[in-house]
């Protein structure tokens, strides 16, 4: 064995209070939702599925938290530019499958630094986002 | 839209009641873990990851539970018919990828039924299991 | 655009100079390598395949990289318990596709954390072993 | 073990070559960038990702290069003929995900032949495109 373990860059401790942050918004509007943290590796650091959230957006919450690691944004930012008319329409078909170009995943960032990500997905894109932003904004 | 939601046999707060006394016994025996709670559809329905816990089981861990529904049983009684003298050596190959041939899996069982199930990974196969027997002795 | 960029764990000039050492042995014991170092999320930092190194061992080495990140050891560390009586035989199943259970794969530790990881593939597992080695010694 | 090793199109230190004056280039414009050179068979040569550079982006810079082996032509090429309206729409679904049909993979040329490919990831496709260039240039 290593000795040493890898670097941990958000604790669980963190990532659940991100998720507690955007279930408490989820409820408060209504709508149950898939919710991951991922580190800023991309790697899964908590995931939660309120009751009636979808089973499909199990995948898509976790996605959205990676991709708003991959490209270093919130995952709303690529939807303008991805379009069928836009300068990089077809990125998602260029990377195997794992990015979400709507709204939903947001950076989790701490002096100048993405440290992880937040994913929210069940919802209209509008309200993932809002109850993403209240999640991030719990870290 | 339907008019319904799907069923829902495990609650999230059920979900973080197993994955909380796994964390417990995860900790007193000075093991960091990553642990995974599906429901009866094999689905993810909650996940941490400890700090310290392996990337690498983030994965293991979902699969541990998934395939303890998968197959109604533990992962570990998959282990002695899969190896290569076994009756059903190749299951793995025969599933595409998901399976987990030993042990730390263990179904959620209530009233004789399969409510959902645990999966638990990072440990030496018996650190794992009995990380798991706590979080299913708490459901 | 997100307020930040991701956390660097291993810089482009010290994963090339892994890289750099790494090959400097392979070339003393004549035998080119494919050679990877990875971050401590496990993606990719820096790669380069030796003149005479095999096409097959892009992956590999890569995925050497990722393995020793993901479950914290070496690579040969997996080895004895995923072979067929093993404790953890079918490991590579249940993940998916990406881990090499066999030597050449190091992580690249400072103050007992693991910051990335090197995977060397093309040559024996000695040879292997060796190059990874003689490049986690100049990390 | 055959008696023979397979023919390289490209050398290693060809390949860093295009891989610094890219990087310098990047440097000069104050965008990181993911910079992926391979060979004639469209296999992965070397790879850089600069610090700061996405994590997303390494696998579009390696399937930018990628594509521009593929159909021997840069990747911008191929953008108006895919997007929705165009006669090749839906390239990409008949490739299985590693095609790439925006600017910044260009093509190795010497004495009329395709020796290889770069291709170059993160900024805007103009950016990456420049990086490509400089690099392409250095060859």
């Amino acid at each position: 064995m290593a000795n040493g373990s890898v670097l941990e860059t958000i604790t669980l401790e963190e990532a659940q209070q991100v998720i507690d942050a955007a279930a408490k918004k989820a409820a408060e509007i209504g709508q149950p939702m898939d919710i991951a943290v991922v580190d800023a590796g991309g790697n899964l650091k908590a995931h939660a599925r309120m009751d009636g959230a979808n089973i499909g957006s199990i995948t898509i919450s976790i996605n959205k938290a990676y991709t708003a690691i991959a490209f270093q944004c919130e995952t709303g930012d690529l939807q303008e530019a991805t379009r069928p008319a836009g300068p990089i329409h077809g990125l998602s078909d260029a990377h195997g499958g794992r990015l979400v170009v709507f709204p939903g995943g947001i950076p989790l960032v701490r002096d100048g630094r993405i440290m992880g990500a937040i994913g929210v997905s069940t919802g209209t894109i509008e309200q993932d986002q809002e109850v993403a932003l209240a999640g991030a904004g719990a870290y």
